[in-house]
């Protein structure tokens, strides 16, 4: 049995993550036509936007779950964004990830592992569609979102600004569950199947000087206790 | 812009291949209760049923398509199937495309350049339901099918089975239409967006001297005409 181009991961379990929080962050646009609006105003001036995006992976009960940012009840998104003029893609997601996810001690940083591209969706128009092709007779696409796998670390403290929740959802909830993930999400459980998910079980705790090392610096030593990775 | 992980893959134009025919291969089973019967015999005696899948792309109006076997007027599958206990995955996959869709005139022999899997579906139970991933609490699933994309010569001549055809279906068709293709074919628009299609053009036509002994070789003259590419 070859493993062809199957890229192996590690996804270590939930819980030698520690979650906290942070300052909020705010959105950009209150609605989707304000978004929209924006979007159009700076596709007149840069051109097509592009995005990226990170597919984070844990593991609990055996399976492997998703990190999602989940907005109200029923409004999921993949950390990542918009990328800047010009700026890598990895350089920009790396950003966008220790803006939204990473603490703000430096001691703390997350080294983000960027892995490969495993899905690219593009918006054709100044709408809400996104497809995983360019449609036929499209020839300039508004906006194009790439996914990369992230590999995580084997432990790492993540901060969540408090205006957002994150939470880890299985792949067995996302698979053909357009109506609630949409159908890039929903499409996840698919174009992950390609990689060999080494599926980690709950490793003994970090010995005790690191442990000790650990809590000087991070500073959530209650906050650790509101883990925010429920599934839904 | 970086291009981590994204493999380039040439398209050629699907009028640069022929579409000849050969001598029926009858189908083993003749209803779904007979597979399942002959799939279960077979667990009881070799396990998990390994199966490899090709998805071979050709352009049509500056769009990709994939080659898909039609089964009556409803049922699509890839070309590829069951591999044989302990047999390498890719060789068993050349083996199953050289029987379905290579011409039995040796010297028209394709070659099969295999390129990385791009997605693992399971069979949890012995019924027709597949999931990109193992469910939870199933620890020995009946199947596992690996699609590989297969890099397309520039040219090349097919031999379908008479008792079956090829058709060649635009990936816009394919996104989001489970009703007609199932979950995994349709399935392949977002598994494919990682890849950068290099979708070429028409080509001019092989120097005469080649394309006389081509005819020489083929015996399809005739036949050539009945092109098996339609969108359905």
């Amino acid at each position: 049995m070859s493993s062809r181009g199957q890229p192996v991961f590690n996804v270590y379990p939930v819980g030698n993550y520690s979650f906290g929080t942070k300052a909020p962050k705010l959105e950009k646009d209150s609605n989707v036509n304000e978004r929209l609006s924006r979007l159009k105003a700076n596709y007149e001036k840069e051109g097509m936007r592009r995005s990226a995006e990170a597919i984070l992976l844990v593991q609990e009960h055996n399976h492997p779950h998703v990190l999602l940012f989940q907005l109200g009840q029923s409004f999921f998104r993949l950390p990542g964004g918009r990328l800047r003029p010009g700026e890598d893609e990895v350089e920009g997601l790396r950003r966008k990830l220790s803006n939204r996810l990473a603490p703000t001690n430096a001691a703390l940083q997350v080294v983000w592992d960027v892995g490969e591209v495993l899905s690219v969706f593009y918006r054709p128009n100044f709408d809400t569609m996104f497809y995983p092709y360019v449609p036929p007779h499209i020839t300039r696409p508004k906006e194009c979102r790439k996914l990369f796998v992230v590999q995580l670390p084997e432990r790492c403290v993540f901060a969540v600004p408090k205006n957002m929740k994150l939470v880890a959802v299985p792949v067995f909830e996302l698979y053909d569950n357009i109506p609630r993930y949409g159908p890039i999400i929903s499409s996840l459980p698919a174009v992950l199947s390609r990689l060999r998910l080494n599926l980690q079980f709950v490793l003994p705790p970090p010995p005790p000087q690191q442990q000790q090392q650990q809590q000087q610096h991070n500073g959530y030593g209650q906050q650790q206790q509101q883990e925010q990775h429920f599934p839904p």
